[in-house]
């Protein structure tokens, strides 16, 4: 049971999916930010890669709620499928990613750690890797956005789904409909 | 100079105020967020509480700018003033709050340092000093979120204002306007 009464049956509405329904005025900006993160067109980042990198945050935070959606909606959306997500979670150095994106996995990790351990050198590598500006500015704030997620998730006790097919669930209605929908 | 380029004078838009205008499909929902979460009616926690919750994480989390910028938004929100958020900076338990802020920062400590810190006994402290369950839910989420907006400001290496009075002239903007309108 969650640490407060969110006054529905949480077995119907696991992880932040309760939260959202039990204050919908902050509801409404956090799906809206994921959305505009993970789903809505972007000039270089696939949604796949962008859940990528909140799965690879929510597993450094332990997150299991978090880490298990967003590896499930990162699968539906990638051409690697589920074996690709794992292997980052392992880590992104034997990843078989690009350059570029296991650059910008080193900045998500970093920031996961907090914010002032992304260096110049780190941002450096990325950019000689091909990254653009909002390619870090993206990752960055990715990254960030799931200290928040995964912290909101388990401060507050939430439970997981009964069922872990709830994930795939999941991943094709946020495949098809990203997150404002889904609120 | 921050970690990328932000097509902008820094010295004018220090901190996150240069990240908003660069990106403004993400500074949407975060301005949103922010608003609902610090200056928006509640029904029990005032404005003043609520930043005081944002500058003590923001201080634990190192992160100049915004420790800053929320302390002077508290100290502009609240009798004790500037004298009382330093109190709290140097630790809840010995500053001049009541025992429901006590208990509360005490619970924002604990998702500072990661979700599963908060538990059960931190979270029954809090009901049994009179916390609500919208207050407990508020409090981890304005936790959670400054552990996501101070790895946003750091993470991209921000600057900090040339003068330090930008910090108390923010403070009379957000006292009497909110998020939404400064972005």
């Amino acid at each position: 049971m969650a640490h407060i009464s969110l006054g529905l049956d949480e077995t119907h509405f696991p992880g932040i999916t309760g939260l959202l329904r039990y204050r919908q005025e902050t509801a409404a900006p956090l799906n809206s930010l994921a959305d505009v993160l993970l789903h809505a067109p972007h000039p270089t980042l696939s949604p796949g890669e962008r859940e990528l990198i909140a799965a690879y945050v929510s597993g450094l935070n332990e997150c299991t709620f978090c880490s298990s959606s967003h590896s499930a909606f990162a699968a539906a959306q990638l051409d690697g499928g589920m074996p690709l997500v794992r292997q980052v979670h392992i880590g992104p150095e034997t990843a078989q990613v690009s350059a570029k994106m296991r650059a910008l996995l080193g900045i998500a990790a970093a920031v996961q750690r907090g914010g002032r351990e992304v260096t110049a050198e780190l941002v450096g590598a990325a950019r000689a890797a091909g990254a653009t500006d909002l390619e870090i500015h993206d990752t960055v704030l990715i990254a960030a956005a799931f200290c928040m997620f995964n912290r909101y998730v388990d401060g507050l006790g939430t439970r997981l789904p009964l069922d872990p097919v709830a994930y795939e669930e999941a991943a094709q209605r946020v495949k098809q409909s990203g997150y404002v929908s889904t609120a």
